[in-house]
């Protein structure tokens, strides 16, 4: 056996290391995070005329091209925050060969990169205690589905089994599904970071696909390995919200929750703010904190329906939901978001109604760059009592 | 408002689905499965010289240009099977573009496809009851550390909330991680779809990290978005062995699990085999059912060492748990695996000391496609008393 020891000696560590191929890992290391804040990119492409980089910012990077081989620039100074890019190879699109770290945006992947400092620090994951994230499948019986939804627990939840903790609806916009808010949006990872300073209180967070349609993300239903595409998150008007106790029992029956309108909050970005927007009117008595986050708020599936009877008809409903007003009703937009004109024409309706709420306008627009700070600034407001 | 419904309708269904920015699906669609088992294949570089896909068998599939810059190419006539593949493009490799379907294998990504039919259709999502998937993070007090652990719970397990499940450890390869099993081995996927066909007792699973150095995944610890590397899973020998209760205590802390020898089973492949296989000694009154998948039983770090004093040490350990043997002692192994010789060298030992095991050859080698394979003729055989 002193043969097999030499063989052993010479070929595990390639070969165990392996397992499906001989890998041998890209030549270049990207990307590279620098001490001010740029980011270095390098992508080996010996027999490309053009290399660009796309996603920091509005206009590309530009790479290039050295004796070996390599393609390679360094970004300009960005701001702290999660980046997702890709590059451009002569027409090409793809993501960083060298970056396994990659988040899928609908039918699109792209590689992440963070810039760390302010808060993006609340995206980087620390040495702190870490929640647990389930994929779970609840029954809608509204729906007749077994529907898939991904669940935050707190990392003291386990520690407390007599406690009972608030929970946290958090909706993603279509297109998404059930992962969105956790892989671009770091729910979890941001959690955890609020928790551990004392910043929020531990509560569970429940995401749920909120397309009617959908079972659950591309790949974890019967569909299979599909092409995603938008019409797969089509689904008519209304049936997410008029399904949503589903949820809310379910959560309710499997884990330890607060189920009273002070223990529980909802919140989302785009079609998901409309949803919250929609569901707290729906439900007055069952939502102490409201959330609208680029909001697609009176968004009838085709556009805003002005008509004097669709305005008397949300204006009833608000009116009915403020009789017990919601703790906290929180409207964040970016200037540029192109749903800007009607969150400023839905609040000018608050206005005129008496309706307080609290309302952060950022820079920028439609983005997860804007919903991942709204996360980080809308949950510490949640639970104090 | 008029003009805001207008405009609305004109931008809400491309800029809302695209949220971070307006993603064009790429030109080409790929991978096709066709009918036939061949895969088509079709790559979008109107510059590039030359383009083959890797994955499929031994040789590469060479893609062919036609006039509108898209590459393309079938496969020969595959077996069922998941399949992971790249693209080299004039020497650079990535994955595929106009697929959004991935898998990490250590430091590398790949696209995944799956070729239907025969035990495939066991890695193939169906319509039956999905079991939950948690991302946990466990006290290891031996190691000084909170640890990622995945725990797969069948769909029944909500149901029946006073019934107690068996507890399958499943362990990964060097240079894998928690997520291994249930990523590239499709773990959930094929435990749904066993236990749905009344093939496999509903049991729980249970994927911890084997390299004791690592407290998670690349990506889910305090390290950030590093590029793995083989020497950050490096860890002193016996040091994941000698921590194993630690997993056991929290698992039957935590979850409704049979906390007796004939409710735990121990698996692995390669490292994981080789912790499967000494764990097992080490706690002969722990596991009654056990797997050795492609394992490096006997390894001790560097090699086989078949000095006397080894060879005692093992056939003590050895006749130690058989006095009261486990109910199954599981053996696979491919044909062309590199770790053939000391697994073939093992059970002449197994021979000689009238150790009886149930052996399993197939054909190829150290690869996830086999060990895919032995989770779907393992399972079944587990806690049917």
């Amino acid at each position: 056996m002193k043969k097999l020891i030499l063989v052993f000696s010479l070929l595990a560590p390639a070969a165990i290391l392996a397992q499906e191929a001989l890998h041998t890992l890209p030549p270049s290391k990207s990307p590279v995070v620098n001490n001010d804040s740029t980011v270095s990119l390098t992508l080996f492409a010996p027999k490309a005329s053009a290399v660009s980089a796309h996603g920091f910012g509005n206009a590309p990077v530009v790479l290039e091209r050295s004796a070996d081989g390599n393609w390679s620039a360094t970004t300009p100074k960005l701001l702290p925050d999660l980046y997702t890019y890709t590059f451009d190879v002569d027409g090409m699109r793809i993501i960083d060969p060298s970056n396994v770290y990659t988040a899928r945006d609908i039918a699109s992947l792209f590689s992440e990169v963070i810039v760390p400092g302010g808060e993006a620090d609340y995206y980087s994951v620390r040495d702190v205690p870490h929640g647990s994230v389930i994929k779970d499948w609840y029954d809608s019986p509204s729906l007749g589905q077994k529907r898939r939804i991904t669940v935050y627990l707190p990392a003291e939840y386990s520690l407390n089994p007599d406690k009972r903790y608030p929970v946290f609806y958090l909706l993603h916009g279509m297109g998404g599904d059930e992962d969105a808010w956790n892989e671009l949006g770091r729910a979890s990872v941001i959690l955890d970071n609020l928790i551990a300073e004392g910043k929020a209180e531990p509560m569970i967070v429940v995401m749920p696909n909120g397309n009617a349609a959908m079972k659950g993300a591309p790949g974890y239903s019967e569909l299979g390995m599909y092409e995603p595409r938008g019409e797969h998150s089509v689904s008519p008007q209304g049936s997410f919200e008029n399904a949503f106790t589903d949820i809310v029992s379910y959560v309710d029956s499997n884990y330890r929750t607060l189920p009273d309108k002070a223990g529980r909050a909802i919140a989302g970005l785009s079609m998901g703010g409309g949803h919250s927007w929609r569901i707290s009117m729906m439900y007055p008595d069952m939502f102490d904190y409201v959330g609208l986050f680029s909001a697609a708020v009176r968004w009838n599936g085709n556009g805003v329906d002005d008509s004097p009877e669709a305005v008397a008809e949300v204006e009833n409903s608000l009116r009915r939901q403020m009789q017990n007003p919601p703790q906290l009703y929180w409207i964040g937009i970016g200037k540029d978001d192109f749903l800007y004109p009607i969150n400023a024409d839905y609040r000018n309706m608050l206005d005129r109604l008496n309706i307080n709420y609290l309302y952060e306008e950022s820079d920028g627009g439609h983005t997860w760059s804007n919903w991942r700070h709204y996360l980080v600034h809308f949950t510490p407001l949640l639970f104090r009592r």
